[in-house]
């Protein structure tokens, strides 16, 4: 069986309202998962933590943003890539809100080492 | 075992000279590898074609980029993303000359639908 090419612009289909941050799926697999997430000013809800049981990579792509970890922050704009180890908490603590962040996350099975 | 959050910039550690087309592991996990691949004029050698046994999604982050199948081609520009089931023939026809093409590949296990 062939599969299709499947194409896109990763920044078409976002509305011009926003009212919650915009998660859509572009790919998967087996135990892999390609999104792309739009965030305008949106952040986790205060106290609330990510605690995943999966390996996440992330690229901004555009925008601007600030993750926040137990025992630091990253500032990232676009350009700027994270790996982020299954567990390991962090919450989104800000991001710009005048224009869009685009994150293209990737989730994939925890690694061991 | 905790391990720790890796980042850094996806345009870091390009050379001034780039006689080939420059791979660089920005992360792995079982059956996942993130990559970032760097063109500069660079293209798939005459007559060659990849058919690989891996799904690969593509995200195109700067440049420009033709990939060429044996039915269609595809232009390729910054925001565009391509998913690529695995074993259908393709190959790079043609990337920008004067600027960076900078591709963050994902290379998943093949699905089956």
């Amino acid at each position: 069986m062939t599969r299709a090419v499947r194409h896109g612009r990763l920044d078409e289909g976002v509305p011009s309202e926003l009212p919650q941050e915009l998660v859509s799926v572009l790919a998967s697999g087996p135990g892999v998962r390609i999104e792309r997430i739009v965030s305008r000013g949106h952040v986790t809800f205060a106290d609330e933590w990510y605690d995943q049981a999966e390996d996440e990579f992330v690229l901004i792509v555009t925008g601007a943003a600030r993750l926040e970890f137990e025992d630091f922050d990253l500032e990232l704009r676009a350009g700027d890539w994270v790996d982020l180890p299954a567990h390991v908490r962090h919450r989104v603590a800000w991001t710009v809100a005048d224009e869009d962040t685009v994150w293209l996350a990737v989730f994939r099975p925890a690694s061991m080492h």
